[in-house]
């Protein structure tokens, strides 16, 4: 839907998206603190400062807030990965900082969520396909620098889709869903040793 | 302690190991069905068709029989050690099957235990050093190989101890402790790629 260029119809929109995001913010914080399953459409609304006839004017159900909160998580993702495709300067220090950028994210979230399995779980419930279309950003996104690389006469990979794939299940180990309650989180230095020696290999 | 060389001491001796044997069978199996909390030595010693008396004469208590498992375990590892390092044929075969026999193992472990999780804590609390153990010998092994391939003017790795810590990395998702409710099984096939990858990065 293309959206008025009449200025009380762009505010009207600019506080939809305001509200819009106001609730999947509280949302987030409630799934985080109890998990899903324990917060409630009400809990959502008193969270956000709104009537939860409000909120039901945004999201029909629990899911779709679920799965809202899962699409705007993937979304800075993307964002990402534009900046890595699209940004200034050299193409390995770019693939460096989009796959440390990924890990940082990913521990974060590992650390900052006491319900991460569960939230995964609802997250994969209503939206199965979610780990795989991040790998297909990353995918892709990984092929997107190979062929920059490759432009300026920086990398060297003679099959970037078998090198992007084992190179994917080469730093697999450092995206780990859920913390392991036998082994100690990744370290972001093991990693970096890990993205150089690979980075060294693709530029000889 | 050297063995007597009398052929009734001998047969003694061989005696003491077979039951030692039918004792770390019968604790497994019992491990796998009902967990190691669940199983008394009681429980073990009926299951090994001994008096639990007989049981204690070879074992202290039931954490003393939980290590001892450890123990057999590892020495299959090293076994395997043994056999990749002292083998015939090609070296990169060698390393190759190395890695898969391990990984075949692990999956078995993850697959054929109900309890893996808790036999893997309970083996950590008797044994806290398990992991980095079986991680020594992968090391040791692979950097024997490496040093073989070398010699055969095979493989090529200007920094062995670097290349090692960076492949064993690379491999580290191929071997989780558990099974995921999130990630399908690790297929052995994604991980041959991987290895046929670095072997061909070594030998280039």
């Amino acid at each position: 839907m293309p959206r008025s260029d009449h200025p009380a119809e762009r505010s009207k929109d600019q506080l939809r998206d305001q509200k819009r995001n106001d609730i999947l913010n509280a949302a987030k914080k409630l799934f985080r603190k109890f998990g899903v399953k324990k917060t409630t459409m009400r809990d959502i609304a008193a969270e956000a400062g709104l009537a939860v006839g409000t909120l039901y004017l945004y999201f029909e159900n629990r899911d779709d807030v679920v799965l809202a909160c899962a699409e705007a998580f993937e979304q800075i993702h993307k964002d990402q990965a534009i900046n890595a495709v699209e940004g200034e300067g050299d193409v390995a220090t770019r693939l460096k900082e989009y796959i440390l950028t990924r890990f940082r994210a990913a521990a974060e979230t590992r650390t900052s969520d006491s319900h991460v399995a569960e939230i995964a779980r609802e997250v994969v419930r209503v939206r199965p396909t979610r780990l795989q279309d991040e790998s297909k950003i990353m995918q892709e996104t990984i092929l997107k620098l190979y062929a920059q690389g490759a432009e300026a006469s920086q990398f060297h990979i003679a099959e970037p889709q078998r090198t992007m794939m084992v190179f994917l299940y080469s730093i697999a180990w450092f995206f780990p869903i859920e913390k392991s309650e036998f082994i100690p989180e990744p370290e972001e230095a093991a990693l970096v040793n890990v993205l150089d020696w690979f980075i060294e290999t693709w530029t000889k």
